[in-house]
């Protein structure tokens, strides 16, 4: 088995243990021209976005394995061979971006951000031009109750709120769960909502989901966190909806377009948190991804197939 | 009864509850100069940190409720009548501090802090130089396992975390607690700390607890989140704590002295996170402080004294 790397976090320890575990011949493919060169003889690949220009060129490739949970421009792209199966990180990530979402809802209720401020300049102030907030008791919407969703209403049951998710599947896990709804029924639930933690892949159907009509029905007290994609919010109605302030303050890991222009005004808004995409950042990515990636393997080798994460074409995550 | 009221806080509609809850004559002592005119008058006094001048004053006065919990400053002053009883606030900011903790060691974790910092720059940097850190699964240490202590504990329950709890009475909730120790067993914990929340009162046996030595048998990479009093940690130990990396990082609400002198270097070390004292504030404050406040008004009719939250003279808290 030829097993193309494209994934240029790891380092030469990695890739040890790699052909420990899989006995497979590794095509290193850190630059792209390696990557190029190397993708008609790619039986399988590991690796990320960088890969995507070398799809067309992976004609032998049987299955590709992301690092990571958002393969949207993956999917986006032409492949070599048309029936590889693509695999993602799903389900590694959500310890450390459902910590990044409650750092970011509490550094809202509790000034953390102005504080900072504050801090550089060395000013010591008390009173803050913001009220202080309680997430305790409060009213959490999750858009997106996939592996992140749950990490993150797992994260706030010691905060005594009421969580409430929303996902394009409510029953995709089998039995029904209390709170979970289809996100058909999310316009129901809007002026109810303390937080709204936006948590959705990219695909036709959240592309401008959240949109000025919504976020205008949603509570002037409410705070927005966005860590799935910036295209979930058309950037316009998000500027407006802080402007306006049908919505207290916005959290965004995730923006439309990335990196955010440096004349965006979302940068120095008062109410808005940008941290820049990497929510995902976690030093355990690679061991959790490793193990996916190993557990995979193991059943491609035997039924030709990988069997943990595999994104469906259709739906797009 | 001649109720002084010197807590500022309080608006002309919470007067109006008040005399409408205790029938109470009140004497408004918002200046100092009314507070030391009224002083000898009260019978009772609602009131903070303002109120010390005039205890000497208040000959008459037979019990005092403090809007919040460090009461070392009214402890220290001059009684007028040395049979007062104090009240004070605790189990009021639970909700709130525990909270500001949980804020604190999340933006140590996803450097939310030199997120902010970039943003101000409009700068787009995914990787920080700190190591993206979890929470999750690790063992959080809270030094004053009391009413904010538990409240952190419980917060931290989604997060599957160790608590070990640590205060001065462990056997005070009558039955014996699971991972809740007396405050001189602390030592022995030391090496296996990854987070430690210090949420002590300022007392003779705190003062300088937590100095050179222990921070020095801390893990390199623990991170000091100190909400209780800064005199905890003498702040030379601590500077030297962190210039010598002996642990990872310090968010501090509380310091010594405070305000933070301008030319402190905890202001600008990298590592640290300042917040000026102001864990306490929520706006439910006034609503729990008087729901108490009324609670310990109809004990004290009855019986002469109030109920909830006495403060032994002898333990400082």
């Amino acid at each position: 088995m030829r097993l193309l790397v494209t994934w240029k976090d790891l380092n030469d320890e990695d890739l040890q243990r790699i052909v420990e575990e899989t006995q497979a011949t590794i095509l290193k493919g850190f630059t792209e021209d390696e990557a190029l060169e190397f993708a008609p003889d790619a039986d399988v690949i590991l690796g990320g976005s960088a890969t995507v220009p070398i799809l067309a060129r992976a004609v032998n490739c049987r299955w590709m394995q992301a690092p990571f949970a958002g393969v949207e421009s993956i999917l986006a792209a032409q492949w070599g061979n048309p029936n590889m199966v693509l695999t993602n990180g799903r389900g590694t990530f959500g310890p450390n971006i459902s910590e990044h979402v409650l750092g970011l809802l509490l550094s809202f209720n509790r000034g953390l951000h102005l504080a900072r401020d504050n801090q550089n300049k060395k000013i010591w102030q008390p009173r803050l031009p913001i009220p202080f907030r309680e997430l305790t008791g409060s009213t959490v919407a999750i858009l997106g109750y996939g592996d992140i969703g749950r990490n993150v209403a797992k994260r706030l049951s010691g905060f005594d709120c009421k969580v409430l998710g929303f996902r394009q599947h409510p029953s995709s896990t089998g039995a029904e769960e209390e709170n979970v709804y289809g996100i058909h029924r999310f316009a129901e639930f809007l002026g109810s909502i303390d937080y709204l933690v936006c948590a959705l892949p990219e695909t036709e159907k959240t592309i401008g989901f959240l949109d000025a009509d919504y976020l205008k029905r949603l509570p002037k007290h409410a705070i927005v966190i966005n860590v799935g994609r910036g295209s979930l919010i058309p950037t316009g109605d998000l500027i407006q909806a802080l402007e306006r302030q049908w919505i207290a303050g916005v959290g965004l890991d995730v923006t439309s377009p990335e990196p955010l222009p440096e004349d965006s005004p979302l940068w120095s808004m008062p109410n808005v948190i940008i941290t820049p995409h990497n929510s995902g950042y976690t030093r355990f990515m690679k061991r959790r991804v490793l193990k996916i990636f190993f557990h995979n393997w193991e059943y491609f080798i035997q039924t030709g197939s990988p069997r943990l994460n595999v994104v469906s074409r259709t739906l797009g995550y």
